[in-house]
């Protein structure tokens, strides 16, 4: 091997990485094709030797508290060698001393997260933190840390959603929820935001309320709330907006809302989840602002260090797929969603049921089950569960009470206390294939005709065989 | 290849490890001795694999908003293709139907994480409970799970710790702390809990209280807060006793006092922080308590799913370890505690320094630093973290005034409002070795020469080359 | 958690996965579809935990010489826990009672080559023996274990093909080659074999030669062999055939010529490399054979143990791709080879060169040259190999000898002693994409045009900044 | 974050390690203590980088028939992206252009192993090359390298050793083995060379022998052969002098004989087992040679590329040891054959039998088993390897006569035709630990015990309950 060439290719090698990777840190900027795995993996690596555990140049002595040891090698590995976490104890973005890698990845996630909020239709998003909870903790963290600005505030308007976690934010952050019932559309079969009703408990004692919540992405028949008409109030009462947008960012429809509410009005923070958006596990959320002041104004409230792995997801997610990867897979799901009711309203009709009528829901679907009666409703769904279909809720309409943190819900699941005959719900979530569609429906009917069949028949015990209950 | 003995050996290969794996599963006992890295994978894998989406007899069909779906390969693979996260919306320690093996992982490491308290002295806990967030966090869902007892209460008492996050922790939950100072004790060096200053503000308005918050493990001169003490006077106020036990797991002393407090008074909570204690990456605590009740109201108040990070990084650590690998590990520790502190007392007494008196603080050592003018230490601090030296701190005196939140603190860092002389402080972690104890030594006699050279020869700013700051 | 569901969950979830691995372990069929990453990570695990030093119900103590022990955690890892190699002292194929596991891959591994040789064409193939080595010494092998056969034997025909592995294998294998010159066909560029050359070779003295080497996949023009006449004559004389048929399995006219020269004559077996038609990494080669005890008295004449790789990536990529992805990488190449051949014709005849007309190659294409002057060809190879293009050779005429190991030949590199005006080869491989061959055509041309404007202005020494050689 | 910090921070992190691995390629030095696990995957990915297929800075166009693509990412994975292999087709060490990394990693494999082999003991080394195929196939190699300096030469000396690969070996290169038996020492048990033996066989016809093949690491009661008389007497008669040391760098007796002999006579090669010596897996061994050009002239006669795997294994061993790692496994080693010596020696007494006498056998041991039936010797045998005891070998005498390739050998397994009583033979590795020799004899003691009862009993067939067979 004569020397040169192989200095050449070195080089070429060598630098072309770094150069590469430099320019990522310095730059920020989310690529418009996918990096190959393999490059990914060193470009981790490349942070996480500057986290000081990693040192080689001095054996690093840690003489404090923490210090970034980790004893299973299993878990060094699980973690590439990042270990210290991100923050520092004052400041969610704040870059550690002793882990610049760690940090420098948080700050690319961070920036990743902003182009791709973008990229997905919120042009307007300034601002953009990845927080290591999942929404639900993500919204009380907005909520506390607005909590100087109205010292009065102890109450938290909710645009009614019956989904645990947003509801269970504000008492976590020490505010009651003032629950505004939805309203059924007459045009159409959505529930709808009870504007006035809002502007009702508003006016009752204006000073006492921190903020309204809405939500975008639900099950229908809720519809996405009218984030405009409540932006409009928050602004002329002075009342922050936060907006759970849990996977909202897949939807054309709830994007816009976002956009058009900022103009029209005022949005403090919209949060949504890292796992039901952006194809990590379950663990983080992003909170997005429309000015960047306050996105820091929330990670600066956070008390102390957090886990680096939602950045480290979100970040390698990003790298993975690239601008172009992101929009085909938006591109893909918004297909799919239409192939999905077409199949949805052919198979209602052969049974005799109907596809509720819900235009501004563009993720989640519902069919009425009124020839399944209610009773059998659970039963029912239990066995497209046990059948491998998972995520598809049967939605029973019930009188009883259900009591959440000693708030009483009447019908809950259904964002509604009048009664119904009961529905099935299924979305089509990013990610989804087309392979999956079709399998689902063929399961869906198969398995509904047999329901059917052994329910003339009588014989409940054998169909409930095997079958587990999903909420 | 016969066939015999082929079946043979697939039986003993097969079957020993399901048994071990099933054994674990039903019993959750913390292993005597530690397992295998391999083993331990393949554990992961085993309970990985009852997880819907990676189920195989039946394509999984996903027609939810929440599928687990994991895009990037490298993602999935450093997450063992675990990716629903534990818990469900209204329950931390709930099973999730979708993803029984991550809910049984979190459950293993609940157990275990029971299991190691009690081996490392606290021997009356009944409950534990892993949360992927940080101690600050940790400590907020503790006070604000307490909320509904005590309704009228507003205050939250704070023994003062020069800590950012658990002061944080008590404004995220909503609650205005009520900052009670230490004061120093006659006899030794140390800082200590100002019991009569704790009963002073709580008998002004004990019913707007709701909690008395201490901490245990701190840096010298800081002492453990007085448990006892406040246990007995929560108990006879009927106030909730958090206490902040962040890396108080390893010493003996923080250990006692707790299971003290707890047969005297009332302590309804201790935490730590996995890493500082459990040799994990930065991301979770565990919250320990004394009923099993009271760590499942705390779960049971959690919004939403949470990430199974800690929990795994916990429940496979543990398994590495085995009760022989932490009981070594304690042992090391107090073993390499005693030699740094000797160690220091020499160093001290070789320039005119000494070490303070702490007697109750078994991990953290401070030495006077009055042979470097004041303005001068905090430039030996950050060239001792340029060095390698990690951890080490200086605390010089300063009379001005830290805002955080709003609230003030004279000489922040230092615990305390009195001026001092300046000091340095170091630690002993649990996973320090003799040969990085050694090395510390070398190079604090070394940089310490240097310093005081460099300084009489006036040439500061080579000094300060390169040398970045830590806190 | 209830503790029904959870047993059914692990007993789907263990149940179907083993149901999974014994089918596969006792059918050995390649699956019709392929497997996940992840479900073949595991089987092979499955397999590694069958060899003793995996064994977890009795600690196995290692009493020998050789005990699969593996002191690198990362080596360990890489060999996924397999240490033990394939094969005993006597045989390739029999099973090691230390080592079940990598016995029994090393069996599968077999299995799928029969199978994959089969689907690629040659349906009558009854023998495969993976064997880590590659193609030359694989070749070695097959002449030393006739060697009995053909006490008298000392000679090889080798119909000339200019690379060194192949004609090496004979002199290690210990007999003398007997170099039969190509011939150039009279209608088309081919250089095709010397049917009348290789019999009068063999009349001369029959009882001496062992052997006929034949070879089908070759770079342009040379054509493959003839392999129907050769295994006549082969039949005729009592000659072992040996086919060297490197990548020949992805040209359907090699796999053509096997099968008609089977049933016209004799040949006793063919040798193809791993890496060249199946996509592993280099190290090994399959030797093929029409009757299975053909390649059992090879692998019984194998001296020792072997290395487990081979055979464990090409299982591993079997069972990835399945069969219906060799189907569709086969049909890929093939119409890729159409594509670039049409793209090189109507290159060559912009720039006044023309494609060699050689009808049996499906594989490789070789363009005139005699645009660029005979001692700057090599220039432009190295400033092609220099630009990314990998594999693409240039071969000017020489009239130098070139002697290996004794052996002396006339313009080595051109298969032919004859001289020509240069040309350029270029190959389709499997595994190729069609985005390769887009790129490969641009950067083609526009290094061609750069390369005659900077001759024409004399300076060669910008030119060959930076290229380095390839053979 | 500032800019300042955050460079350094990158300048030490990238810096340092290039420094690292550059001065590594250029020196190629073993270094003096071991690297981390960490450490030396980010070195292997430094080389990886280099092959053309993982260029980044151009894409890179395979426009050959052999370019390294590798379609299952688990297989790339466990090869690092390294595909090439090592060698080209005219030259084992001959570096590829398209892979510069993989070559350089084999040149410094090749450089670890000579300083490995001088370490070990053999010091005047000179040229070690590593070879992707095991100890058989080795010495098949060096034997057909040689051929064309000897080409009238048909026979090799074959010095009796009861292992058939080093026996095929000779059949592999195309030679006829002349067996020379061994004889008893008067003095000890040990079964020595037959050097007058061997003197005859060469006077009869010293032209057509082309080697003497000698054996030093073997089973007791076999003795290592007398390389220094054979030495002599090839350098007497000019011919080769191949040892096959399998294992025989771990015993300082082997290594002293190979030093010894060098002075004296001659050696032109000695071959050891890589798995067996350096505690990677099996399929690769490397070839020691007392002049550099001796090594080389190898490497050239080598048909072809080969698998990088054993020079990477071997080179990842050894960074992972450094000097002071080989240093204490020998000595552990040594120790442990001490220990495993005395206890063999008062187990044997308690049950009247005796250790065998072979002083220059420092691996393996031998016990009598006259107190066992000779013809209940093998199921003895096969009950320890069913308890976990790999290895032990219990040798039957028998009359009967072993066929290997047409070759007769009375009493295989015995290195000696002369009957006998029957033995045990127990060896010590490198690896084996002091835990594994308590429990190896805690095992024996027990079986052997349970053995005689059952036996006594009469119930054999409970005896051989799951017990197998291993040669």
């Amino acid at each position: 091997m004569t020397t040169r060439p192989f200095r050449d290719c070195r080089r070429l090698a060598v630098e072309s990485r770094q150069k590469m990777f430099d320019d990522l840190i310095q730059k920020k900027e989310l690529p418009e094709e996918g990096w190959s795995e393999q490059l990914i993996e060193q470009f981790v690596v490349y942070l996480a030797n500057m986290d000081t555990n990693n040192r080689i140049d001095l054996t690093p002595i840690g003489a404090g508290e923490r210090e970034g040891r980790v004893v299973a090698p299993l878990v060094a590995r699980l973690h590439m060698n990042m270990s210290h976490g991100i923050g520092r104890s004052g400041n969610l973005t704040e870059c550690q001393p002793k882990a610049q890698g760690s940090s420098m990845m948080a700050q690319i996630a961070n920036e990743f997260a902003l182009q791709t909020i973008k990229l997905m239709g919120v042009r307007s998003c300034k601002g953009a933190l990845i927080v290591p909870m999942a929404t639900g903790m993500a919204l009380s963290l907005c909520l506390s840390s607005w909590r100087r600005s109205r010292p009065e505030a102890k109450y938290v308007i909710f645009s009614r959603i019956d989904q645990k976690s947003c509801f269970k934010s504000i008492l976590f952050a020490g505010y009651e929820p003032l629950i505004v019932d939805l309203i059924r559309d007459d045009h159409t079969d959505s529930l709808q935001t009870n504007i006035d009703g809002i502007r009702r408990v508003i006016r009752d004692r204006p000073e006492q309320i921190l903020a309204v919540m809405t939500t975008t992405s639900c099950f229908a028949p809720r519809a996405p709330d009218d984030l405009v008409e409540v932006a409009k109030l928050c602004s002329e009462f002075g009342l922050f907006h936060l907006v759970n947008n849990a996977y909202g960012l897949q939807s054309p429809k709830c994007v816009e809302f976002l956009e058009e509410a900022r103009q029209e009005g005022r949005i403090d923070a919209f949060v949504q989840s890292t796992d039901k958006n952006f194809l990590i596990p379950v663990g983080g959320a992003v909170i997005g602002t429309f000015k960047k002041s306050k996105a820091e104004a929330i990670a600066q409230f956070y008390p102390g260090r957090a886990s680096a792995i939602p950045s480290r997801d979100f970040a390698i997610t990003c790298l993975y797929l690239g601008k172009s990867g992101w929009h085909a897979l938006l591109q893909q799901r918004e297909k799919l969603f239409e192939v999905m009711k077409t199949k949805l309203r052919s198979f209602a009709e052969t049974i005799n049921e109907k596809v509720l009528d819900i235009p501004e829901n563009l993720i989640s679907l519902a069919m009425s089950l009124k020839t399944i009666p209610s009773e059998k409703q659970t039963l029912f769904g239990s066995i497209l569960f046990s059948r491998g279909i998972t995520g598809a809720r049967v939605v029973p309409s019930t009188a009883a009470k259900k009591s959440i943190e000693g708030y009483e819900f009447v019908n809950f699941g259904s964002h509604t206390s009048e009664q119904h005959d009961g529905y099935l719900n299924i979305a089509c979530g990013i990610g989804m294939t087309a392979a999956e569609v079709d399998e689902l429906f063929t399961r869906l009917q198969d398995n509904y005709k047999r329901f059917l069949r052994k329910e003339a028949l009588g014989n409940e015990n054998q169909v409930a065989n095997d079958a587990g209950t999903e909420k």
